[in-house]
Formats: structure tokens, sequence, C-alpha cells
């Protein structure tokens, strides 16, 4: 009995796997997207969001059956409800790196990276995908500490965060209203996906080690 | 044996209630720190947030113990998962509660209202603290429904915020760039807190009827 859940339970951890190569996937070419002004790319971020939603749904259903069938307790409990907790939290992250490709869309035909912040939006792409890929790998192995790695990485986005606001709102910033708020739109964006991955990241932290990192 | 969990489950019912005055208490707090410029109520917002925190905790908590002690299965099941689900999502609408807060503290001394959108953020106040309103009687009474309701409040909250954007960014706002930022920034919060009280309502009516309503 407990062979067949410890089978299931690496089950439901490759559905939540698959979710974060999914998510990764989004913000990669959602940035690409954002770089090249490729609003097809963009689109076909738009609609691949259904494959993730799609995941996320069969995962809460096969935790949920699992915790009807086999009423696990402890530790079992709480890597099942880790994974409930995680796919909402790695769905949101889809729906973030869409927002990017929907303001995309939404600036086609003018570019919607901000001009001179290009560097800037690549690098918070590529630290976002980092921390997804790093969620990838921490589902299937031991989360024990790689939280505060997450965490560190958090924090360089949130600087680019914060640079942007500044450059921003900091008065002498030429390229006028829409690009400025396209800015502080896509940065927060960029943000949150970093969040959510930092929340997951604890979140299989606690369900490895029992104690919820702070 | 189903009569202490029933009891336990409208204890649990109960929690989440509170959570959710909690939630539409910070908002409309937030909103008033906003349009009144008062920079100690949005310290009093920010501060207040680790209760909510807290009463998410305890939320979760008993919600983990109801499921390792009693396995509840269907119905049972479904309203315990839901009630996690939705702690986690109330948690969030106080964070957003909060960025209204901190975005007040960071403009000070200057307004962070833009000028001649205080009905805007207002009605957007109100808005989201009645959609709060409605999922406690939601989390208390039957869901049926009230999803529907949620819902059609959401999209007015969704006109005000595109209504914002439009203004700030259609090409003659004369109140400069960071005032422009904060204007979309506040948007989205709002529109955020709108969109979690309308996934709460969803999940709610999901574990009243068993279908996840459109």
């Amino acid at each position: 009995m407990r062979e067949v859940f410890h089978r299931e339970l690496a089950q439901l951890g490759n559905q939540l796997f698959r979710m974060c190569e999914l998510a990764a996937d989004a913000m990669r070419r959602a940035t690409l997207a954002l770089l090249d002004g490729d609003v097809e790319l963009a689109e076909q971020v738009m609609e691949d969001e259904a494959e993730l939603d799609q995941a996320g749904k069969a995962c809460e259903g096969f935790a949920q059956s699992l915790l009807a069938l086999q009423a696990p307790v402890a530790s079992d409990l709480r890597a099942v409800l880790a994974t409930l907790y995680c796919a909402v939290k790695v769905e949101r992250m889809g729906g973030l790196a869409v927002n990017v490709a929907k303001l995309v869309r939404r600036s086609h035909p003018a570019r919607a990276v901000p001009p001179g912040l290009e560097d800037h939006f690549r690098r918070m792409g590529e630290l976002d995908v980092r921390m997804c890929e790093h969620l990838s790998e921490l589902v299937t192995g031991s989360a024990e500490g790689r939280f505060a790695e997450l965490n560190r990485t958090d924090d360089a986005v949130d600087a680019l965060h914060a640079r942007i606001l500044e450059t921003v709102t900091g008065g002498d910033w030429p390229h006028g209203i829409p690009a400025g708020v396209n800015a502080a739109l896509l940065a927060r964006f960029y943000e949150r996906f970093a969040d959510q991955a930092v929340s997951v990241a604890r979140r299989l932290e606690f369900a490895d080690t029992g104690t919820l990192p702070t």
C-alpha cells in the first residue's frame, strides 16, 4: 500500500515538474517575443497557456484522489498538500508570462520593450527562467537549502525591478508615458514571477524538512 | 464522528470568514489612506498584514490536521481543500491592499492618488471591498450562483482598470510619468484583488456544488 502510494506521489511530482517546465518555457518565449517584438511568438505563448492550465487541473485532480483514497498523514500529507499549493503558484507563473506576451501584442506594431531597458528585461527573463528551472530540479530532488538560493536570485530580480522603476520615474525619462507605464508593468510581471518561484521553493522545502524556511 | 467533523468544518469556515473580513478591512483602509494621503493609516495597514498572515497559517494548520485526523472524502474533502485554496488567495488579497498602502508611503509627502483619478480609485476600492464582503457571506452561506454575481462586479473593476490605463497612456496625460506609473500600478493592484475574489468565489461554488463554474 505504501509502495503504491509512493509511486503515486512520484507521479504527482512528475506532474508538477512538467508544469514547471511549461512555465519556464512560457517565460523564456515571452521574453524573446518582448525583445524581438515578435507578435506571433507572443500569441503562441498566449495559446499555450491552456496546456499549463490543463496540467494544473490534472495535478490537482490526482492530488485530490490521493487524499481521498490513501488518506496520507505526516510527511506524506505534507507532500501532497505542498504539490496542491505549488501547482496553483506555477499556474500563476505561466499567467504572468502570458501577461508579458499580452503586452507585446497590445503594443504591436510598436515594440513593447521600453528603449534602453532591453538588457534589464533580458536579465530579468533569464533570472526568472533560471529560478523556474531550479524549481524543476527541486521537485525531483531534495529541496533542502534551495530556498535560500532561489531567495538570493529573487533579490537580484527585485533590484532590477527597483532600478527600472527609478529609471522610468526619475525625472529624465525621455520615452514618454506609454513606454514608462509598459516598463513598470513588465517589471512587475517579472518580479511577481520570481516571487511565486520563491513561495514554491519555500513550500517544497517545508514538505521536505517539516520546517518552513524564513 | 461526522458530527464532530462538521463542527470542525464550520470552525474552519469561521477562520476563512475572519480572513475575508481582515482583507476587506485592509483594502477599505488602504483606499482611505490613498485618497486622503494618510501615511499613518497606510503604515497601520502594513503593520496589520501580520494578523492576516497569522490567520492564514492557523487556517492552513487546522485544515491540515482535519485532513490527517479525519481523512474526509467526497464533498467533505472538497470543502477542506477549497478552504486551503481560498486561504492562500485571501492572504494575497491582503497583500495587494498592502501594496496600495506601500505606494502611499513611498509617495509621501506627495499624494499617491493621481490627480483627476480620485473617483476611479474610490470606486475601485468600493467594488473590491464589496466583493470581499460578498465572499464573507458566501463562506458562511450558500455559494451557489454567487460566482456569477462576483464575476459581474469583476467586469466593472476591469473596465475601470482599462479606463485608467487609457487615460494615463492616451497622449494627453498632463501629470507626468511618476503619477502615470502610480496610476497604472494602483489600478493593477485593485484589479488583481478583484481577480482573487473571483477565484475564491469560484472555488467555494465548486466546493458547494461539485461543479466548477466557468
